[in-house]
């Protein structure tokens, strides 16, 4: 099994990887050597060789190929033997031409040649389901001169056709998600410059000074009493939510939570789990990984759809309701009440409440663990609120789940280590997280504006998404794009700008898009990174037809 | 699923904890009120009554019951009626009778009435293997006056009878683990008071200084390279394994290697996993939890019994070879050369190499992975070397399961935190770990030594298995005990004194015994510790007949 880490160089090596992969082309492009192909076949025999190598890593995502004419020539071949090569693995949705971009590599895995994760084909009215719409600022569709070639034949929907779809998601979207990039606007990251290492050095010395010897030992797989209680605190301060702290359970983040919980509800006989449609592709993964299905349930302006999600059938529903991820709808009051009928008929709601404590131009919305904790599996992590490399989270779960839960969470790992937890709850209690969280929200929002005028400036034909709240924007473009969402993310990335495909996210159909995280860059950058956009789909011409 | 994790208040409240328990005598015992029990049937209410209150941990193992004279007093019940419901209790193996030590509690949860966990049948070959038998100091057998009553019918080798063998053992296991105690013998924890906080604070300041901001985001699953380095360079000073970083995966501790572990095999297709006999208990069923089966191998003065482990036809075993848990038995030449022969065949060695850096009186035993790098996975973790609580651990794997194990890695918790990391690689990188090893290995023979004294002195019956290495030793009583040896670790627990009993790591019959760690405990402590087990046996009187 191939593994994506390979391409997990330290992000902050990323001049490194450009140069690595600017050597590409040139002689010893792959060290390949037409005189092993067999008689007649040397255009099948380049596209294997190359298929191999962006298969093994060799040839990462979001790296160049070079031209089909110095190719040929350094290989004394004929152009049409590169050419046809290259149209080969267009066709398998391996690479893609993007205009002056050139070719870059998009696919490390074709479809086909790996077992395609198991979903369910979605409910007939969710196929029916327009596209989530919410467009909080709407600008004017505009074309953009210029050939784009060569390209796949895809639409401009690209989720049921997209490369992505019948490869196990997991590994592509994770190399593209560890690539390096220059520009890192990536969604879900906060403003990791912003860690406040003095205070969190402060706070573990004073752990340090107080801890007796047998906090060293083995612990509470439950979590340290000190951080639960913090976390308690925390949420009935922040969240809305009463808990008391022998409720919650620590863990390594969300992630983490989601692998307990899938194992968890499987075990229980619970092995199908709806997910909001767009929604987040990483939260899918891992839960999807311990379940046997996760079918998609349409979000609209208002949030999910709580007609469709009957219509799925499925006993439990996977959920962001403070800040959908990626649209950046508030599930609405109506949805909300309908949602929390269907809970309360018996219905189990995964709240991942991943970025709830950043909102800029409105009130906080309550948790639904506020509501109906019996009903309610409450999901957070401190990897919005402070750095994801923390690796620490929490669970809230419905009583008849959490000895489960802290059997799962033994079994797995004996429970998170103590320091950092210790570190983090005199944070919690000394009220740095929150001076912390202030601050952050200060320049967050900053940031949030210098993104959407951007986007007003650079990229005419896109409607934003979701910038009331969060570290990230959805963008869409309704009049169509050149080529996919997912070749136009690809070739950002060989530009060095890292941003998301909406298709990712997204398993029903809906307009291409890309979701832009704002938190992590300065304004500059920011403003660098949707430039670089906005050129490349002016270079790449006017959107495919419909 | 009721949760061990209730008994696990920090250790070192244990006196409140003490406190409570002694209070369970007195009128107000459990709020009983025998005018709720049917006619007639008053011996089984109360029967039903305290098996409840085991069942939830109101009792938890290690606390004592009232005398039958108290209780059916403070009741206005016949005494009949209590000693009735005890002697219920006792032959389901929940409470045991232990002389003056009163009634204790000895297990949450009685045979049958939870699923036993999964295990094969002992082969042919291991049913018929004696005992191990490598005693380093052999003290003349004993006998104790005094009655013991009252006692539940069984043998003086607990293995096949034990209590333990139909329930869950994780369960119970777990909950006598994590109960605090006055003096701590447990094994597997080093001396958690000489914890190097100022070392690890200065590391965490110059981490904290020179950490660009992206190593604060989602890093590689497998671990930051730094730490990686660190490690693959202390494998190559302190273990004779030659690994390239590239090859290292950090994981939260060897529990979480073995989940992994499990979790890769099992999807390979390799569900069996033998381990030795005795051998650890928590090892065994966070492997256990993932696979189908583990069965037992018997260890001899020499090690694994390799001829067993081919009867067995199981194609992994799990092993602890320099220095074996529990008996501290190290793998012999010979049998070292007959277990890389049967990998050679194909077979797969899990290395658990757990405290192979501690030795006092015998040079280092280089690890199997150097030999044999494609047929043994080694697992190492700092458990051993600085805390438990850090959590943190490391594998190096065959080629053909690395990959499938990052990924394993990375959908169980997206990877380790990094700042921990981080730490540890600068004390590993700095030479501070060594330093602290080398300190630690002083302090720790003067204790090794302090131990087999107070053995010598306090438990002439006893003899003393495995003490020139690591962190514990074996005790087993060659003229049996007067119980079992798990009764006897549940009436030293509540004196105060936590020990393993041998019962809970063997599955093939074996004599009785404990298993003693010294490491963590001043020689005060240990000397006054064993002084209680010898106390206890004194009191207790002759043992049972073989």
């Amino acid at each position: 099994m191939p593994s994506p880490s390979r391409h997990n160089g330290p992000v902050h090596r990323s001049n490194d990887h450009s140069i690595d992969r600017s050597r590409t082309a040139g002689a010893d492009f792959l060290q390949l050597d037409p005189g092993q192909a067999p008689a007649g076949g040397l255009a099948d025999w380049l596209a294997r060789r190359l298929r191999e190598a962006i298969g093994d890593g060799r040839l990462p995502v979001g790296s160049r190929l070079p031209a089909t004419r110095v190719l040929a020539a350094d290989l004394r071949v004929s152009r049409g033997v590169v050419t046809d090569a290259y149209r080969r693995l267009g066709e398998e949705g391996r690479i893609a031409g993007l205009g002056r971009g050139g070719t870059v590599v998009v696919d490390q895995f074709a479809p086909g040649t790996v077992p395609p994760s198991p979903s369910l084909s979605p409910p007939p009215s969710a196929a029916a389901q327009p596209p989530p719409a919410r467009s909080t600022a709407a600008h004017p569709g505009g074309t953009r001169p210029g050939p784009a070639h060569p390209r796949p034949a895809r639409g401009t929907t690209p989720a049921p056709a997209s490369p992505f779809d019948g490869a196990p998601a997991t590994t592509v979207f994770d190399s593209l998600r560890t690539a390096p990039a220059r520009i890192d606007l990536t969604p879900g990251v906060p403003d990791l410059a912003a860690f406040p290492r003095a205070a969190w050095l402060r706070a573990e010395r004073a752990v340090l000074r107080d801890l007796a010897a047998p906090d060293f030992g083995y612990g509470d797989p439950r979590g340290t009493p000190a951080l639960r209680r913090a976390v308690a605190d925390w949420l009935a301060r922040n969240r809305g939510i009463r808990a008391d702290p022998e409720e919650v359970l620590v863990v390594a983040g969300a992630a983490q939570a989601l692998a307990l919980v899938g194992e968890v509800l499987r075990a229980d006989g619970l092995d199908v789990v709806a997910v909001e449609d767009p929604g987040s592709l990483g939260t899918r993964q891992h839960l999807g990984h311990r379940i046997t299905a996760t079918p998609p349930v349409p979000v609209d302006a208002e949030g999910i759809r709580v007609d469709s999600l009957r219509a799925v059938g499925a006993r439990a529903v996977l959920l962001t309701p403070a800040h959908q991820f990626p649209t950046g709808v508030v599930l609405g009051g109506a949805r909300r009440r309908e949602l929390l009928q269907w809970a309360a008929e018996g219905g189990l709601v995964i709240e991942d409440d991943y970025d709830a404590e950043h909102r800029y131009d409105r009130p906080p919305v309550p948790a639904l663990r506020g509501v109906l904790p019996e009903q309610v599996l409450y999901l957070g992590s401190v990897s919005k609120l402070l750095a994801p490399a923390l690796r620490t989270g929490w669970v809230l779960a419905p009583t008849r789940y959490r000895d489960a839960l802290v059997d799962a969470k033994r079994l797995s790992d004996l429970g998170n280590a103590a320091l950092p937890q210790l570190v983090l709850a005199h944070l919690m209690e000394s009220g740095a997280l929150e001076r912390h969280l202030r601050l952050q929200r200060t320049r967050h929002r900053r940031r949030r504006d210098a993104t959407t005028a951007a986007v007003a400036a650079h990229l005419p034909g896109a409607s934003v998404h979701g910038a009331a709240a969060g570290l990230h924007l959805m963008l869409t473009f309704p009049d169509g794009l050149p080529c996919t969402d997912t070749e136009l993310a690809a070739a950002a990335l060989a530009h060095g700008v890292k941003v998301h495909p909406l298709s990712w996210h997204a398993r029903l159909p809906h307009p291409p898009g890309l979701v832009l995280g704002y938190a992590a860059g300065t304004p500059g950058e920011i403003e660098e990174g949707i430039a670089v956009l906005g050129r490349l789909l002016q270079e790449a011409g006017p959107p495919l037809p419909g």
